[in-house]
Order: C-alpha cells, then sequence, then structure tokens
C-alpha cells in the first residue's frame, strides 16, 4: 500500500458497501453513437512519428472508455487495448510530486500556459529555468526531479507505476521497455530541455536520472478503462469514490483540473476549453483523459492527431459526448 | 429595445413571476466577512498611473457585489461607487461581436492565451496579425473592427453602451469621456497595436476608428452591482434570468467563460484558475468580473494592482469568497 | 551654405586646384564588363510592391557609378535615371543628427546588428524602446526625433534636402512627393513603430512629424551618379575631397562606414560583409550605396529585390565590381 | 606537417630570405603607453567564474604582443602568459573546416549577427538548428561536427592542436585538460545546445563527440605572442608571411576577417567594429586576437570581463592602439 493513498479512510467507509465498477447500458448506447459518428475521421491524423513503437500503430484505432464516480463503466471500440499513454502520465507525476512537497512545488514551475512550443523555450530563458507549467515537458522534468530526491531512477519508476496501477485498480498496467527506450534515443529535444534546466540550476538530480525517469513514465502503456478508472478521484474532489480513500485534498483535485484545463492540451488548450469545456490531458500516443467534476472519467484514444499533437478523432469524441451529455464545467 | 436581445422570450416567461433582484442577508454577512479580511491588504497594490483620471483613485477604495441567478443581491464595501470597468468591456463587445459575425469571428481571433505582454507581440508577428484571443488588446480592437461594419465610431459606441445598460438593467451606465480622452492621448502603445495589426491587412475600418471605440469602451463606468448584474446571463446558459430572455445561446456562454477562465487575467490568467477556479475578467482600473456558472454573478473592485496587473485586494476577495462558498468550476 | 559643412576648410585647399569630378575610360570599361555579366539576373528579383509609384518601376533597369576620391566619374547603364532611395537616406540622416548632437545619440539608438525584422521588434520591447541600430526603421525614427528639436517637419525636410544636395553637388535632388504620400498612406508599420516608440517615452516630438520627415526622406530621389558622389566623404575620411571640404571628423566617418558594414543591409548585412566586404546601404527602391575606404563610393540601382529585400542583380554588381578591382576593407 | 598548409609554397619564396619574427622597439614603446593608460581599468571587469580553472586567474593581468606581417614583434606586459583563448578557437576551427569541406559548410551555418545570446536560442528554433554563425556556440559546435567526419574526438583535437601549433610556429601551445574537464562537467548550456541541434537532424556525429572536440578547443593554452603570431596569416591575405606558405586563399581569409568584424564579440560586435574597426574574435578567458589587414595582428589579453563578456581592459587597449596606430578597416 502506497503511503500517500494509505493515510485516510473515508468515515463511513467501513458501514457502507462500496459500489463496484459495474457496465452502464444507456452510456454505452451513447458511446458507440459518439464511435459512429467519428469512424469518417479515424484515417485523418496523423500518428506521431519519432518513436518507432510509436509509428506502427494502426491508426484506424479508436477507444472510448467512461466510468462515473458511482461506479459505472461504459465503453466503445478499443477501449481495452493498452496504448502508451505518453504526456498524460504528467497528471500521474504532478499528482504524487504534490503529495511528496505540497506547494513548494510552485517555486519550481509556473502554472501558466505556455502557447506553442517555440514559446515555451522562449520563455524558459527568460524565466531562468522556471517551466510555465508542469504539463509542458520541461515542467515535466522538473516534477522528475522532484519525486528523484537522491533516489535511484528505477525506485522512482517503481513508486510512479505503483501509484497509477493503484489508481487504475488493476495491477496489469505496464511499462513498455521498447518505447522507454525509443524514447531515450530519440529524445534530443528532452535532454536538450534537461540540460537547459540543469544550466540555470534548476535541477538537481543528475540529468540522467531525471529523463530515465521521465522516459519511463511517458512509457506507461494503458487501456481506456483503466486510464478513465485512474482519473476517477479528480471527478471526486480527490477521492477515489469506489475505495472511498482520499488521493489528494479536494482543493489539490481542483487545482490539478484547472492546471488541466488551462494547461493540458498544448497550445490547443484553450481552443479544447472553448469547445469542450472539460479539464484534460493529452499525450502524443493518442490518449486523451478528461474529467467531467462530480460525474466522472473519460479517456479516449484514436492515434491520427492534429496539427496540435493531439488526437484528433479523440478531440472529435469528446466534444460529442460531452455536447451530447451536457458534461461542461461552464 | 436591442435586436440582439429582443431575438426570443422564454416560451414560460409569461405565465411565471420573475423574480426581481432584491436583497440576501446571509450571503451579505459572507461578503462583509471577506471584505474585512481583505482591508489589511487595500494598500499593497499599485493603482495603474498612465492615465490620470484613473490614478486619482483612491487606492483604499473596495467594494464587493453578487447577483445570484435567483436574484438575490449581495454587496459589501463601496459597491455602488462606480469605476472605470476598462478590460471587463472586452466581454460584452466580444458577446455583441459573436451575436452579429458568430463564429466567423474566429477566422480573425485565436482563442488560446497569449502569456506575457511580451509573448503577445511577438505571437502578433509570428501568427501574421491574428490576435490569440479577444481579451488582450490586439484581439479586442479587431472586435471593435467587426463591430464598425463601415459604421461610425459614435453609432457602434452608442451600440455599445446601449447593450451593457440592457445586461446591468440600469440606464444610468455611462462612459467616462474624460477617461476616454485621457485613454486616446495617452494610447500609444494601442495606436501601435492597431496599426500592427492594418499593416498585416486585419483591420477593415479606419485606425482611428477602431481605436476611438476601443477607447470609449473602456471609459465604462460602472458600479460593482451593475457589473455583476450585467455578467448574470453568463452564469444562466446565456439567458438573463431575471428578465427570462435569452441573450446568447447556451453554448456561447460557455464559451465565453471559458474564454474569460483561460485568458480573462492577462498573464496571471492560469494563476487565478488555479486559486480561484471561476471564469473572471480583470481590468486595470481594479475591477473584476467572475462568474459562477448555475448560480451568479461576482463583481469586485479595488484599485490597486499586483504585479501582473489585477486587482490585488480583489482576485484575494474573490479567491476567499469562492473558498466560503464552495464555488469552483472544478 | 549650411552650417555643418561650412565649418572648416582644408588648410591647403587656397594652394591648389581641387580635381573636378571627371569621367574615367578604365573604370567605365569595367563598369561596363560588371553591367554585362549582371543583364541576366535583371529579371530575377522582385520589385518592392507596398508603394504604387514604386511597384511601377521597369524591373529591367540598372545603373551603376563609381566617384573616386580624386574626382574621377565612371558610369554604366541607367546611371543618370533618378530612383527612390528609400532608407539609403538614413546614412544622411544619420550623419546630420550626428554633427547635431555628437554621441548623444548613442543614449537613444544602439549599435548592433538587429537580425530578422522579427528579431527587431522583440529586441525594442526587451530594451524598452531603444532601436538596434540607426538603419533599422525603428532607429531611423528616432533619427528623425532628434533631428527635428521641436521644429516643423518641413524646416527639417528641407533641411535634409539642402544636406543631400550639398553633398551630391547638386541642386536638382528632389523628394518626390507622390512617394512621400504613398509611404504615409501605406506605413502602418512605420506607424505602429513610432506608437512602439512613443509609448516607451523614446520620442520627443509628435509621431507624425517623426514620420513625415521620415516618409519624405525616405521619398529622396537620386541618380546613381549623385548618390556616389554624396557618399564620397565617406570614402575620404569625413572629407568631401573634391571640394577640400569637412564633412564629418574621420573617426566619425570610420563609424559611419562601420555601422553601413555590420548594419547597412538589413538581416543580410553579415552576408553582404562576408561576400563584397564593403560598407553599404541599400533600400527597397533597389539602390544601394558602397564605400571603398580611400578610393572612392559606389552607386549601383536596380529595382528587382533578393528575399532579403536588397537589390538582386544590384548586389551581384557589386560583389563582381569589389573581386575586379580588389575592393575590401579585409 | 599538416596537409593544409603543404598545398602550395610561394613561387619566389626560395629566392628571398624570410623575415624571422623579431623586435620593434618603437612599436614597443606605444604597446607600452597603452598598457599604462589601460593599467587604472585592470580591476573594473569581472572573471568568468563558471570554470574553476578560469575563476582562479588573477584579474590583474593584462598582456598584448603584435607581430607584423614583416615579421616584427612587440608587446607588453603579460603577453608571454599562457591563458585560456576559449572562443578564440572558433576562428582555427572554421579555418580548418573551410580547408575541408569549403563553401559547404555553409548549407549548415549562417553568416549573419545574432545579437544577444537570447536572441541566438530563438534563432535557432525559427531556422530549424542552422546556427546564425560559427562563432556563437551552436555554430562552433557544428563546425567540430564538420571536423569529425566520423572520426574520434581524440584524432580532431590533436589535428586542431597540430593546426594551431603550426600557424603559432610553436610546438609548446598546449590543451589544458582541466579546463576541458572542467568546461565538460559545467557546460549544460553547451550539451542543451548540441542536443538541440541534434533534435533538428544537424549533427552527423554522436553530440558526446562533437562537445569533446568543442571542450577541448576552447581548453587551448596560448601566450599573446602565440596568439597573434597564429593569426597572422589573416593580416596577410590568407598567407603567412614569415613562411611564405599559404594557409587559405585570399578571398577565403578576408571573409574570415568579414565574419570576426560581424560576428566575432558577442552581441557587442557592432559596438567593436564602430569603436575599433578591426576583426577581432574574443574569449571569455579575456584574449581577443584582433587583425589589421596587411599590417599585423594583435593579441591581447586581460581576464576582467565587461558586460558582453568581452575583455574589459582588454578592449580598451585595442581600442587605443587603433587610433594611436591609425589602424581601422574603414
Amino acid at each position: 500500500m502506497l503511503a500517500l493513498v494509505a493515510e485516510d479512510r473515508g468515515a463511513g467507509a467501513g458501514g457502507r458497501v462500496l459500489t463496484a465498477a459495474a457496465p452502464d447500458g444507456d452510456l454505452t448506447a451513447i458511446l458507440e453513437r459518439v464511435a459512429a459518428t467519428v469512424r469518417p475521421h479515424l484515417g485523418e491524423g496523423r500518428v506521431a512519428g519519432y518513436i518507432p513503437a510509436l509509428a506502427r500503430v494502426d491508426p484506424s484505432r479508436f477507444g472510448i472508455a467512461v466510468v462515473t464516480v458511482d461506479g459505472r463503466v461504459a465503453t466503445a471500440g478499443d477501449a481495452r487495448v493498452a496504448f502508451s499513454i505518453q504526456s498524460i502520465s504528467k497528471v500521474f507525476t504532478l499528482t504524487l510530486a504534490l503529495a511528496k512537497v505540497g506547494n513548494d512545488l510552485w517555486k519550481r514551475i509556473g502554472r501558466e500556459p505556455s502557447g506553442s512550443p517555440f514559446n515555451s523555450i522562449v520563455q524558459l530563458e527568460r524565466e531562468r529555468g522556471i517551466p510555465r507549467n508542469p504539463f509542458i515537458n520541461a515542467g515535466a522534468i522538473v516534477v522528475t526531479d522532484v519525486l528523484l530526491e537522491g533516489r535511484s531512477p528505477g525506485a522512482v519508476i517503481d513508486e510512479v507505476l505503483e501509484f497509477v496501477r493503484y489508481l487504475a485498480d488493476d495491477p496489469a498496467v505496464a511499462i513498455d521497455e521498447e518505447v522507454a527506450r525509443s524514447e531515450a534515443e530519440t529524445g534530443h529535444r528532452n535532454y536538450s530541455l534537461a540540460h537547459f534546466l540543469a544550466g540555470f540550476g534548476q535541477l538537481k538530480n543528475p540529468v540522467e536520472s531525471a529523463l530515465s525517469v521521465y522516459f519511463h513514465q511517458c512509457a506507461l502503456s494503458m487501456t481506456c478503462v483503466q486510464l478513465a478508472r485512474a482519473g476517477l478521484f479528480l471527478a471526486s474532489a480527490g477521492r477515489d469514490p469506489l475505495r472511498d480513500r482520499k488521493v489528494v485534498r479536494p482543493e489539490r483535485a481542483r487545482r490539478i483540473n484547472a492546471l488541466m484545463l488551462t494547461c493540458g492540451h498544448y497550445d490547443a488548450s484553450g481552443d479544447v476549453a472553448f469547445r469542450i469545456g472539460l479539464p484534460g490531458k493529452s499525450g502524443v500516443g493518442g490518449g486523451i483523459l478528461a474529467v467531467v467534476p462530480r460525474q466522472g472519467a473519460i479517456a479516449v484514444w484514436s492515434p491520427g492527431l492534429n496539427a496540435n499533437g493531439n488526437s484528433h478523432a479523440g478531440t472529435i469524441a469528446l466534444e460529442r459526448l460531452a455536447a451530447e451529455m451536457g458534461w461542461s464545467v461552464f
């Protein structure tokens, strides 16, 4: 049991039967409809090509899963096929880092959207190595540095994996070592960022250690069902509603959601907030995790990416589903 | 009656008595408490000094008002003292422009946060005169250009004033001509932006016309009560709940809220989303309009600004109020 | 007689017969050869299109003139056809401004190359309205502000014109009012820059006055012969060798040459220094003035511009001529 | 014997006695005067602190040497004390790379000044990994990549050392291994740049190999006399005048001089061109190599740096010497 999640137990948990995740027919029908409308768009995006293991993925794949705070599960398509969650992992490492160092984290990372990748480098220079937010690569590398605390990369990778397995309530979540290796081999831009941060004295552990954790977290392989389940605590005031256990304080969960809304989709974060209106985090593997406060979590996956590096069909599916369900924080 | 707001009337409006705005004792007590905790911070910010009429304002002023969707009104402090709403007016001109041209607006303006003022110029150059969003000055100037449609600045200024009076349900809302004149006299940066836009062919009306409208909208003078009332439709799915009349479609209201959340506080938008979690728009006059979907609208005013150009005490007050009421979109 | 140029008279001038400008057959033959090799390139560039009066110029025009410090003149092609010197005028206004305020000028303008136009705006923002050098538009606008000294634009325009006529030793040099008017009508980017400077408090005279001078100086209309003659003092340690009169101190002439070499060709200044190795200043009218220290001045004109905004055929001609004559400062 | 320098021998060399380097009393007296005027400034700059071996150097050191094309040598101060030449080495590796690949080099590196270090990163991003010029770090790293040609770093380091010893006509020139090690240990910014370049596919050899060469070339340890002697070929049309042997073609020497003038002093290159008017290259060790075409080469050293990272006293000394001798290319 992780120290983080063992720290409290809901007062009434002992007394009531927790709802186990169970299928939901109505929601499933809606997801099937969404999947059908998305189908014509499946070939339109471009699969991320910089990592061989990612480039090989079939671009016509599409999966979607919803897990609600009262334990219903609905899926459509390839919702139980594992994919590389890539940057979505930043939500989980941020959560872990906040649990460790609390608001001290914000001395080393900002909370503002960064605009284009171009801007993020310019700003990193102007702001002397303080990344704009924890969801750009530079920020996520600082998060791994926070997690390291002088430990070996392996220990931290194990901790991250154990934490995500706990959140997903599924020990089958794994790290794809081939993907992790590929990330390291082709990760010049991330090496550049990490050394840039180190040049400003913003990394306390060796560049190689921080990047080893980073490349492994990006290589987490999960299904839509696992991912939605893992994000459920964010829809439930920081509490895992199906175990009735606190993961983070309510305020912290709201804040992670705020960061996802303002910074979760690279330079399309504003557009996604505008069109979909839900906190979300995307990854170049084609996955998106979205949070519907007080309702549930959504995970969608389709490998073809739009011009902003977000799942093309996944974004369309989320927009349809949110519209149909009336799910918007606004 | 404005064409915009006359276009529909709620089906059931004829049959029920609409709630008139009425005082709310409990909420007032809470606002008084918030005002008391804010008091020690009233001298800390810096009053915007670039316009004489703004620079003369007493920095110790503080007012707050809440108007709820069911018609309750609560206030504390100088909630009925008029102040210069400045950039908060961008919410109202955006609403008007969307009513006129709909989503065509987004061909000329983006929907992404812009980061620092420095970035906004860099991006305006890189993106060939397409402002990042309608809440940075460049974007708001394009919005005035959309409103002009070849008309005289005076006609558009009248239309904006009439619209804001309608939303505020108060014909006493006025434009402070001295402030408008001061804006024009000291507005080199805005002239520079407008000519920059014109250089990219992004203005269809004369620079002087667009800026005349812009300088006048910034000079709108409103009280917290008027401002909260005027923003109420954004908390109520685009409908003025006290008149039971549509202002904009529900989807559009959600989208304006999304823009306020991601772009409403300059380069502190992410931080405000993180700490407060409500859509809001601030102005250098020290005012902030915030929206609590399905609950109501808040207006707060205190002239001292923090380093990001947002009301120092106003931001603190909003954070306290939101925490106390549990008001957050996340 | 201008005060500037009347200030001294060479000690030995009374005693020797000054060489009047006279034709030089050998040099003419070389220029003819250069013109012949350039001919195939005459259609390749693009004529500046933003001003109607410039856009109408025949792109196949080509002229070149050399005036040597011992008074020889050689020409080929359209060397006696007047063209719009545009930014080349910045050399003359800089010379005038230095004569007026000396090194105090460098408190308001830098002396570094600015890179691309994109960079020049970024840097102007970062450096709070101090233009990088007097040859970018922002710097030249500050130079006009220095020249104004509270006077009317007309008075300064007259002074600039008189000065250039004196340097060219030809009262026929004129300002093309149609071009000046066109510059003003299409000059949004320059209005933007001027207001940007004014926003930083870097203009002491009205924006309209500074720009009026600027647009008129750009509209100076000169022939290659006039232009080479006017630049001769820069090849002769600041002294007009044909009148034996000082224009500027030797050190100052060297420094103007240094600025021309490092900053005279926009973002191709380094490349021109590399390929040609002579101080020079180009204009979008297709003219280039180049200086060969201790030898003479060259003016070349061909309206087609390369990607960097410098005369395409003119640059090739200068490179050939410099190579053939062994003219390089390096 | 290096292949590069063995390729030709002056036709008339057999017939005349080459002047060996010999002391020059008059020039020595001038250098002594320059040294005396510089003395009060010796404590003013800041010694580069990022490498322990450099930080330990006594800031009051000052040396200057001139070697003329006719073989005279003059010195003052610590002209025979070895110091770390750092970025001055970029002149020698550029010369070697041009000898190997000729103008193909310019497909991978530009020839324009880069402005501030901030700009150089921004531009590197905008220009997709093509460094602005060979004298910024990114450009010099690409030069080492060109030199590597698949060889081991050790082989290239040996080649560079042999080449510099040949140019300096002194086998005592050495690489300070402690400095090279320090560069590698503290060189995060250079690792960042190299990975950035590699991310754009601009390095053909491993990042570690290119940086190993780079860190070693920066650690070259030379005296002012050795350095001036090594740069003499640039003052003599690419020919070593004391051995009567070609190093590079005349055109190439002029072009290297042009690059030194426009790009040799970081973001003060324009200012140095303006004040001194000679091609030069500075290093953070406090050394400057300057070239006086047709006259000779100057090396000056004083460890205290000015705000632009150039030797404070060295720059003053160069300015005095150039003024006194009338040495300027303009």
